[in-house]
């Protein structure tokens, strides 16, 4: 059966998997990169990694894969990894990190990301949206006709380090006011340490909010605003039919959907805003995107429109 | 010879021209759109406006024309102008604004004239970029591989109403802070009035600037501040390869490029700044759209891309 190859490959752990043509999905456990080793190594990982997989492909299915697909950090074209401040490698080709003779194709992290739930996730029905994970940091992949759009060089996206306050806290990347560093998991987590002394997940500073600790509520609820700030510039800029939020403060529910929906209406005068909904395919959008990478590859771009839900949630995993 | 019919509806004035095949334009002098007695008799003046210029076109060519292409202002698709604050239709269908029987496509003004400066203009070798007029209001034109894109339903491009200082000055529409509430031709105008009590143009003020008067240098550098709060979050959202300003305030030269250059680049850490460039098609930008519009209604899509800026020039004014 044909197959391709998906690997996810973030700064810290990299997931692969094999996905078939049909939407059978067989996904592994993560792996480290080593990047504590240097940019050599992580390449050298990566490409071992890749190497396995298409050995376990090639066992199981008979024949190597047709193609192999590739999130990475970064600055990406399709067939070269640029340059990635976490992972310090540039202008890596496609080819570095994968085995002699298999169509190859590079994508960015988020952007890949926002692939797979444009195709098989939370963006299914909706041709121009906003795919937004927060997590450690904040970048969102701008999805315009069911495509990632990057840009004129690929450096779209970086919502994370649009000005919210303009005269606001510095920013880690040298900026000041960015969304990011009011509202990512770690800003969250950073801003309650600073104003209490302890130290809690954003998580918990969440689950605090919401057991009336005044401290987390405002660290939170600043968190809130200031997505709401960002959201109501991409809804009159881009006019997004849906927006989706993903990673690991993306998934905390209706403690957070609720008043953004309430301070994103507020914030918009004279049209509504788009419904927000939560990222489908969670921790494994990378490893979904990049497969459908692979299958571009090898030149079939439209697998994967057809693959009901419920072959994704029965893939299993090894 | 082939030609089409270019009419720009704008809230108080209409521009109409034939524009050939080759590029060839003849543009008339504007004519009051009547809006003062009610929708209907601006979509009348519309209808009586095209029929003259079908009818000097068929005159000049021997022929009716191929097509005919409007923009106009709210929210429209290409056979329905939908909603226009400023004139106050709804849901006028493309046929009732010209004679039976010719091809016709609608465009929002914006972007129609973002158009025009992507195909003709300042835009002519950029395929991804903002066209930003600043007039008495502010909207751009976000064009995308060469296309304006006005999102899931075409209300994309209000960077006008984008927040810039999130708890700063309320705006007419309603929101707070907006990039338009600072930065357009007419809140110059009016801050500066605010302040001094004295009434003087954008124009007049941003000379009074350059001249040394301390209050007119505040309204403009606060002006100035906001714009580049805006475009600093379109550049990071959207990677842009040139910002095309347009306008009467677009056109205030260096005295307006200068500190925009400068503070743009301040407000990005870790990438450099897009160009910004001077709108070249001024107030024909929308009439010189709405021909290309015309000819995408003649089934003509590539028409425009070939004509020398000379053609341009040259056209004559009747």
């Amino acid at each position: 059966m044909d197959y391709v190859v998906g690997l996810d490959v973030g700064g810290t752990t990299m997931k692969g998997g094999l996905v078939t043509r049909d939407g059978e999905v067989t996904a592994f456990e993560g792996r480290p990169t080593g990047r504590e080793e240097g940019p050599q190594a992580v390449v050298e990982a990566v490409r071992a990694y890749s190497g396995e997989l298409v050995e376990l492909g090639t066992a199981r299915f008979g024949a190597p894969p047709a193609g192999i697909g590739l999130a990475v950090p970064g600055i990406v074209t399709a067939s070269t990894a640029v340059y990635a401040a976490n992972i310090g490698w540039r202008n890596v080709p496609a080819s570095a990190f994968v085995p002699e003779g298999i169509p190859t194709r590079l994508g960015h992290d988020v952007q890949t990301g926002g692939l797979a739930e444009s195709v098989l996730g939370a963006g299914r029905e909706a041709d121009d949206f906003l795919f937004l994970p927060i997590g450690t940091g904040i970048a969102g992949a701008v999805i315009i006709k069911g495509e990632p759009y990057g840009g004129a060089r690929g450096w779209g996206g970086e919502i994370g380090h649009a000005p919210v306050w303009p005269t606001g806290e510095k920013c880690a990347c040298g900026q000041v006011g960015c969304l990011e560093t009011y509202a990512s998991a770690s800003a969250v987590a950073r801003r309650f340490e600073t104003r209490t002394g302890r130290t809690a997940t954003a998580k918990e500073v969440v689950a605090l909010a919401a057991a009336g600790d005044q401290v987390a509520a405002q660290v939170f609820g600043e968190a809130v605003e200031a997505l709401s700030i960002s959201l109501a510039t991409y809804v009159l800029l881009l006019d997004p039919s849906v927006i989706v939020l993903g990673g690991g403060l993306g998934e905390a529910g209706r403690v957070l959907f609720d008043p953004l929906e309430e301070q994103l209406a507020g914030r918009l005068a004279f049209r509504d805003a788009p419904p927000l909904r939560q990222a489908a395919l969670g921790m494994r959008a990378g490893m979904l995107g990049a497969a459908l990478l692979g299958w571009r590859a090898a030149g079939a771009f439209d697998v994967g429109r057809g693959w009901s839900l419920d072959v994704l949630r029965g893939g299993r995993v090894s």
